[in-house]
């Protein structure tokens, strides 16, 4: 029989979220029963519920970073025990067998992972975020977060934290390595953080100086507005690596010229419309322009672990529940430092 | 005192070549006299003279693709003896001190190298290429041609061999590695057979299927017609790495759809316009756009090393000087397989 818990959720894609209950499946023998403590605001969340990626099936309660308590296992689970400190980040489900998935990059999925929220899980139902007081997940795709992190400092990490360490890793950031990060939200906060507890040389690329404050809090060397030209002319040619958290259209080229020899752009946002690139801009110093998706399950894992051992975790601000809609206008108007975390206590 | 050689070049943008002389600097303590056998024509001598990458001082002799016998050499050169076959390539000096060019990568000079022609030469004068019966270049800048490779099918590797040759090393082609190469020109047909060399699968990917049968016996594994929309269905998510040898805009977004997880498409070519690159095209699997531009003269000796070894050359058609404007007709109509060179004998 399945579950009614608790939620907020999205009516249709141009209300607001308004409390309800959703159906949890039956614990199976593999899966985890997990008390749902606190759940991140992520950007995607909005423009998923407002359809902006796309139509969804409604009612749609988003959230994909959870971090909670397990209480129930299934009989077959070995990695997960009562009383447990884990969370769920973006996905969770993927095939399990393509070459991408048994890499451990099941992020990358061939038959498409199953997202969080608004996926089709592969029993055929609408999967249901974590702005609600419990879910059942597959023990694979829960991770343990480790003792040295608040819950409510650690259920960012699952979706803002490892979509940046995940690039950060794969790209090489550590001692010696230039690394600039543009913008400075939940994503890039993390960036900043992560890069420089890798031994990284950081610096914020932002449209103002208004958080330079943070911004060195956090762990940048430098911090500089995009909005004055003239950095595009002092940094150029000076950055191994660039990790842009903004999905606004930036001027891609002109962020291409500030890195040099081999170095790599990567977006780990997505804006709608497509970015024009100066092809002389990346074959000018053997440049590229990436992109990278959250991250495998293990190396989500790695990330938590990371967290621990330099006691990171992402700079937040709890809410309750009913301030939701409110924290969606505040996220839209970038006005955040630097992510909204819900109170699942007050669903 | 400097002395005058025969030579072809462009009285201006707007006029055919035309014979005349052009000076070359007395032979110094570190330079190597060229006698030029055999000259390539390369799509970018067009472009420069022509006045499509910027304006030019004329008149001006094009040419980077350069093979010839040593017949001088100053008193400090060490590299090379008279007698020894050489070539030269795109570019004749560079400053030797920035990061790049002690890391071997002159081409990414942070000064900027001296191009073969319509350079400014560190003595302020205006470099003149290839078309032409001698060259005095600095030792650093001259390669040797081993014995096994003809000098005429030796010249065109001074250009669209390393062009090729450095992304193809750069990005890991070899055995296990599925390569496609876009185009089959003069740069094309050099990547497909170095790419083949190499040991990786190579597939072409050409506007239509007219060139089909000369690219499986370049080596190709496999050839597709672009104009054919099946191609990018059929093919999504296959190779490791493409490269790009067309300067026309391509649909960028809809190329990077052929990579398989953590794959590149790489430019070697630069289109004027700016290309646009949607970025859930890169976000989607960890994919890169790049660009790449020559290489430096270790990895130049290298390519040459590698294709006597492997026995290869470019496949050219031989032109007496007086049929050079005709030949630039041709290869902005496509019609050449894959390479003019010029008999200087005939200068």
């Amino acid at each position: 029989m399945p579950m009614a818990v608790s939620a907020y959720a999205a009516p249709s894609a141009t209300e607001d979220l308004v409390p309800t209950t959703i159906e949890r499946r039956d614990v199976g023998p593999d899966d985890v029963l997990i008390d749902i403590k606190f759940a991140g605001i992520c950007h995607s969340d909005i423009h998923t519920v407002r359809g902006d990626w796309g139509p969804q099936q409604f009612p749609l309660a988003p959230g994909h970073e959870i971090a909670g308590i397990v209480t129930e296992v299934g009989a077959n689970v070995t990695k997960h025990a009562v009383g447990d400190r884990v969370g769920v980040g973006c996905m969770v489900n993927s095939c399990g067998e393509c070459k991408n998935c048994l890499a451990g990059e099941e992020q990358y999925c061939l038959n498409g992972n199953v997202g969080t929220y608004g996926g089709v899980d592969r029993d055929g139902t609408i999967t249901q975020g974590g702005y609600s007081t419990q879910v059942v997940v597959t023990e694979d795709f829960v991770l343990r977060i480790p003792e040295g992190i608040e819950l409510d400092a650690a259920a960012p990490l699952l979706c803002a934290g490892i979509t940046t360490f995940s690039p950060l890793r794969h790209w090489g950031a550590g001692p010696g390595k230039k690394v600039a990060v543009v913008g400075l939200g939940g994503l890039g906060h993390m960036a900043v953080k992560l890069a420089h507890a890798m031994g990284a040389e950081v610096t914020v690329l932002s449209q103002s100086l208004k958080k330079q404050e943070d911004g060195l809090r956090l762990g940048a060397d430098a911090y500089y507005a995009t909005s004055d030209l003239n950095t595009f002319t002092d940094l150029a040619g000076s950055f191994d690596l660039i990790i842009n958290t903004v999905s606004a259209s930036l001027d891609i080229s002109a962020y291409l010229g500030l890195l040099s020899l081999d170095g790599a752009l990567v977006n780990v946002g997505a804006p709608a419309e497509p970015l024009p690139v100066q092809a002389f801009a990346l074959i000018g110093g053997r440049r590229s322009f990436a992109g990278s998706m959250i991250g495998g399950i293990r190396e989500t894992q790695e990330m938590l672990d990371f967290c621990a051992e330099h006691k990171l975790g992402a700079e937040i601000e709890v809410i309750p529940a009913d301030k939701i809609n409110d924290a969606y206008e505040r996220v839209l108007a970038s006005d955040v430092r630097y992510r909204f975390v819900i109170d699942t206590s007050t669903l």
